[in-house]
């Protein structure tokens, strides 16, 4: 066996390892998908210029978690993405039925491209906080606000 | 004449042009009234605890006052107070037809007594700031997000 080989050995397990650790941070966030979020924080951020802003309602489990920096970032993060690129709805679940909506990847806040990173969506980084600080975390409601002129 | 009656003639005097003074600044203000705001200023408060937020749109006619010390500290204290006292709609004039509000003063921003200065409505203090910076001042829109638990 030549060193190239095993190289490709040694990356095939180095990859079925990462897999198996994404499924069970997976499973896990999803276990925690199912409990209540009733604390939380409140978060606005006004753009530069003050004619475009955005405010959060963003829940978890505790109070202790909602104080935390993880969890205020995350806040401050969705805020920004809400003022940014302005999502109609919190979840594709939350569109009406009968609603035409054309792309909504667009139109609904966690399936949107995160603006610091677009290879991520929305619920991909609350997926990271959640797994951090081992509570569940929603998107209670948000409001966008924009200066016609 | 002995000096009782002369003070009490001058301070008569000096009502009554306070009292010509308040009309003639009226008249300007409802002047100005008519006058269309589409420039203006997004502003959020959050109260301490971040359980409570409001943002709020205010209204001028010209991006320069927009950007005056005046109209920024009349729309910050207009996003405290409807973090503190829960308007449900900007004037009397938007309540929908059939809606019953038995308090009118609490349900309608404009109607509500100031928080600072309680004599004051939250209109006095928008015509205040109309009549200092000589445009009109409407308030756009409002939310409020309060965190249930």
């Amino acid at each position: 066996m030549d060193c190239r080989n095993v190289l490709l050995e040694v990356a095939g397990d180095v990859e079925k390892a990462l897999q198996i650790l994404k499924e069970r941070s997976l499973i896990k966030v999803q276990k925690k998908a199912g409990r209540s979020a009733t604390q939380g924080t409140i978060e606005a951020y006004i753009h530069a210029g003050s004619r475009i802003g955005a405010m959060v309602e963003v829940n978890c489990e505790t109070d202790f978690v909602a104080r935390t920096d993880e969890f205020k970032e995350l806040a401050h993060n969705l805020a920004m993405q809400i003022a940014a690129i302005y999502p109609q709805f919190v979840s594709r679940e939350e569109v009406p039925e009968g609603t035409d909506i054309e792309e909504p990847e667009k139109a609904c806040l966690l399936l949107q491209s995160y603006i610091k990173d677009p290879d991520k969506t929305i619920q991909d980084i609350i997926n990271e906080t959640i797994a951090k600080v081992g509570e569940n975390i929603k998107v209670g409601r948000f409001a966008r606000f924009e200066l016609e002129n």
